[in-house]
C-alpha cells in the first residue's frame, strides 16, 4: 500500500521535484521519519531539521524549496497539503454495524441499521441515531436526541434529552452535551433553580473535545455552528451562539448568552464574560479575558507577562499601585511647567 | 394547561397591570416569545426589546412599567418572579422507581423502593440512596457513600468511597465526587503518596455541574455546605470548605485547603491559592487570583485589560519594567526638588 | 492494630523524644487528632495548634521540638515523614482479582489472572492489562492498550486505542487518555482535520488526576515520564513531553508540542503556550502563561494582582497606557535635562 509522489502531487496539486516514483506510506517529522514517510516543513521554528531528515520525501513552500535535495512537493500551503496527505494514508476506521450485547436501546429509539452501538451505550426513548454513526461504550444519549449521520461519540459521551447533532461530528470521551445552564436567581439568602428548557443545537462537521462542556439554554437554544472546532476541556455557557469554522482551544470558556462571530480563533485559557458578541473573523489569544465586545475583525490580547519570581514581585506590587504613579507623573508635568515658565504657575 | 396571569401574580406577589385573564403555558425570552407565553426583562441591556416583543404577558420593574401595554406583572425582583413562574410551568421530571436490568447494585446496600436506578449504575457495598433519588445510567456509587432523598445524579456520575450528599442535589454528567487530593512529599527525586483518608460531605440543596470535581481530604473532610451552586468545570481542592449558598462560576477553582464564606460569588476561570480563607459576602471577579486572604465582604478583581493586539504588545512590554518606570519617577522628583529649591539638594 | 512511637521512628529514622509506647492507630490534624493519633506540624502557618492539640504523639521539626511535651518524632522533614506514617497505617486496598459479570472483555484481549475488571468496563481486542491491576466500573480500554502491572483505575476512565501506561499507574475518574490532539489546517473558510496517528506513552509510578486529558500525538507519541504527578482537570496537548517527576496542579495547561524538564512544579491554572521548552528545576507559580522558553532553573510568576474592585479598576485602566505614562516619563526626563542645563537642550 501506498502512493508515489507523483500520485500524490496530482490529487493535491503541488509542484513535484525530484524523483517521481518515490513510494509514501505514511506521513512523519523531519526528525523522525524514515524510509517511506513523507514529513513536511511548515513552522519555520523546524526548518533547521529539514538538512538532516531521514524521510523519503518533504512538503514543504517554496522559500525552502532549495534546501533540500530529497524529493518534494512544493506547496503554497505546505500544512494543508500534510493534511490532505495525512487524510488519505489514514482513514477513518469504519465500525460493523449493530447493537453489542450490553446495549440498552429503548424500543422507541430509531437507529440507522448502518450504526454501530457499543456495550453499555443508553439510548433513551425517541432518539434518533443516522447512518453509519458510531456511539463508543458507555454513551448516553437521552430521549429526543437526534444525531446526524456518520458522527462518531468514543465512549463515555452523555447527550442529554433532546439535543441535535448533525452530520459527520467527532465528539469525543467525557463530552457533556445539554447539561442544565448555571441559571439561579437569589431568594433571599439562597439560591432558586431556573429550569432551563432550552436545548443545544449542533451543526454539521463539528468536532468536541474531550470534557468539553456544552450547557442547554435557558428558554432558547445554545448553538454550534456548522465547521465549529472545539478542543479538550472548553465551557460553553447557555445561550451561546458560536459561529461557523471557529475553532476554540483548550480549556477556554464562554460565560452564559456569548455569541462568537464565523471564522473566529479562541485561544487556550481565554473566557468571554456574559452577554458579550465578538464579530466575525476575531482571534484571541490565549488567556484573555473578553471583557468588552469585540466589534473589529483581528487578534486581541490580554495575557500578563511572567517574569522570574523575584522581577515579577516587584513589578506586579507596583501594578497595584498604577493610579499613584500616574498621579505622580502629573504632579511632576504640571511642576516642570511651573519651573520652565513660572508666571503660568 | 397553564395559569392566567392574576393566577401568577397571586401566588408569587406581583402587581398585575392589564389583562388578568390572558393564559400563560410557558416562558420565553422578549425576542422570540409568542401567544401564550410570559417574557421578563431583568437585565436593562435587553430593554430595547421590550417594545418588539410578540409575548403575551411581560414581568418588568417598576422602572419599565410604563414602556409596554402589554399585561404585565410589575414586580420588585423581576428576576426572581420569572424564575418561580419558570419553575411553576416546568416542574421536574420524576422517574419511575426500581433498578434497570443492567445496573450492578450490591446485595449490601440499600436503595430506597421510590429510588430509580438506571442501567450501568454500580451501587457497591454498604451505600445508602435516599428516597426518590434518580441515579442515571452509568453511574458509580462506592462503599458506603449515602445520598440523601430526592438527589439526581446525570448520567455518568462517579461518587468515590464513603461520601456524603444531603438531600435533593442535583449533579450533572461528568462530576466526580471524592477522588484523591493531591497530596505528596518530596522524597528526593520522587514524590510519596499521602493517602487521603478523609471523604468529602455535601450539604442540602447543592447543584454540582457537568465534569466538576471534588476531592475528598487528606485527613479531615472537604465540606460543601447547604445551598451551594457550583458550575461545570470546577475543581475543589481537598480539605475546602464552601459555606452555605455560595454560588461559583464554571473553571473556578479552589486549591487546597481553602475556606470560601457564606453567600459569596467567585466568577468564572478565578482561582484561590492554598489555605487562604474568603470571608462571608465576598464576590470574586472572573478569572481573579485569589492570592491573599480577604477579611472584608466587598468586590474584589484581578482580570488583566485585553486590547488590541498591538496595544497589548506595546504596554504589556512596561509591565515587566514598572519597577525602573517607578524609579525614574522618583529620580525625576528628587531632580525637580533640587531644580526648585537648590539649597535641599 | 498499630505502632507504637519508637517503632515508627526505628522504621523512617526520625529522633524520639518523650513516651516510646504510645500506640498509633491512625493520622489526624493538630486540631482534631485524638487518642491514638499522630499529628504533625510541616506548615508554620499552624504552629499555633501546636499547644492545643489532642494527639498522642506529634512529627515535628528541630525547630517546634521545645514547644509541646507531648512524645514526638524530630525529624529533619516532618511532612514526608508523616507521609510514610500515614502510608504505613493505611494501606491502598487489593481488589479480589476477576472478571465481574457486566465487563465486556474481547477474547483478543490478555487479562492477567491477578487483576480485577468491574462491571461495566470494556476492554477491546489486543489490550494487555497486567498484574494486580484495579480496572473501575465503567472504565474504557482501547485495542492495543497496554497497562503494567498494579495499576488502579478508578471508574469511568477512558484510554483510546494504542495507548501504553506503565506499572503502578494511578489514574483517576473521568480522565481521558488518547483522544485526539487538536490538530486543523485551514483550508479556505473551513478546517480540515489531521488524523492523530501517534499514541500517548504513560511511565511508571504516574498518578493522572479526575477529568485530567492527555491527547495523542499527531504523529509521534505524547509522553508523560516515570513519576510525573498530574492533579484534576489538567490538559496535556498532542506531542508533549512532560519529564519524570514533575508535578502539575489542578486545571493547569500544556498546548501542543510542549516540553517539560524534570522535577518541574507547574501552579495551578497556568498555561504553557504550544511548542515552548520548560528546563529541568523550572517551577511555575499558579495562574502564569509561560510565553517564553524558560531555559534556567528557578520560579517564574506572571500572576496578575487582584485588588478591591475600586483599586482594580484604577489601575488596570491604567494598564492599557503604560506607554503613554512611559512616554511622559521620557519627555519629563528630558525636559528636566534642559532645565538643569539649558545648553544641552
Amino acid at each position: 500500500m501506498g502512493l508515489t509522489l507523483d500520485e500524490i502531487a496530482a490529487r493535491f496539486g503541488g509542484r513535484l521535484v525530484g524523483d517521481a516514483r518515490v513510494l509514501i506510506r505514511q506521513v512523519g517529522t523531519l526528525e523522525r521519519a524514515g524510509e517511506g514517510e513523507i514529513a513536511f516543513l511548515a513552522n519555520s521554528r523546524y526548518r533547521g531539521q529539514l538538512a538532516g531528515t531521514r524521510a523519503s520525501a518533504v512538503i514543504v513552500g517554496a522559500e525552502f524549496e532549495a534546501q533540500t535535495n530529497l524529493p518534494r512537493i512544493v506547496s503554497d500551503d505546505p500544512y494543508l497539503c500534510f493534511a490532505r496527505v495525512a487524510q488519505l494514508l489514514n482513514p477513518s476506521p469504519v465500525a460493523q454495524p449493530g447493537i453489542a450485547p450490553g446495549a440498552s436501546v429503548s424500543p422507541g429509539a430509531r437507529v440507522d441499521a448502518s450504526a454501530r452501538i457499543e456495550a453499555g451505550v443508553t439510548v433513551e426513548d425517541g432518539a434518533a441515531i443516522g447512518a453509519g454513526c458510531w456511539i463508543g461504550a458507555g454513551c448516553f444519549i437521552g430521549s429526543g436526541v437526534s444525531i446526524g449521520s456518520h458522527c462518531r461519540l468514543y465512549p463515555s459521551v452523555v447527550v442529554y434529552s433532546g439535543c441535535r447533532i448533525g452530520e459527520r461530528a467527532i465528539i469525543h470521551s467525557g463530552a457533556v452535551i445539554g447539561a442544565d445552564g448555571f441559571g439561579f436567581a437569589r431568594d433571599g439568602e439562597r439560591w432558586l433553580k431556573i429550569p432551563q428548557v432550552g436545548s443545544v443545537v449542533i451543526g454539521d462537521d463539528v468536532e468536541v473535545g474531550a470534557n468539553t462542556t456544552i450547557d442547554r439554554g435557558t428558554i432558547e437554544d445554545t448553538v454550534i455552528e456548522d465547521g465549529v472546532k472545539l478542543d479538550n476541556q472548553i465551557q460553553i455557557g447557555h445561550n451561546c451562539r458560536v459561529g461557523a469554522n471557529t475553532a476554540m482551544a483548550g480549556c477556554a470558556g464562554l460565560a452564559g448568552s456569548v455569541r462568537i462571530g464565523r471564522r473566529c480563533t479562541i485561544g487556550a485559557g481565554s473566557i468571554v464574560l456574559g452577554h458579550l458578541s465578538v464579530c466575525d473573523d476575531a482571534h484571541v489569544s490565549a488567556d484573555t479575558v473578553v471583557s468588552r465586545p469585540i466589534r473589529r475583525p483581528g487578534r486581541y490580547t490580554g495575557m500578563y507577562p511572567f517574569d522570574d519570581h523575584e522581577s515579577w514581585t516587584r513589578n506586579a506590587a507596583l501594578a497595584r499601585h498604577l493610579a499613584e504613579l500616574a498621579e505622580r507623573v502629573r504632579k511632576l508635568e504640571r511642576q516642570l511647567m511651573q519651573v520652565e515658565d513660572p508666571k503660568r504657575g
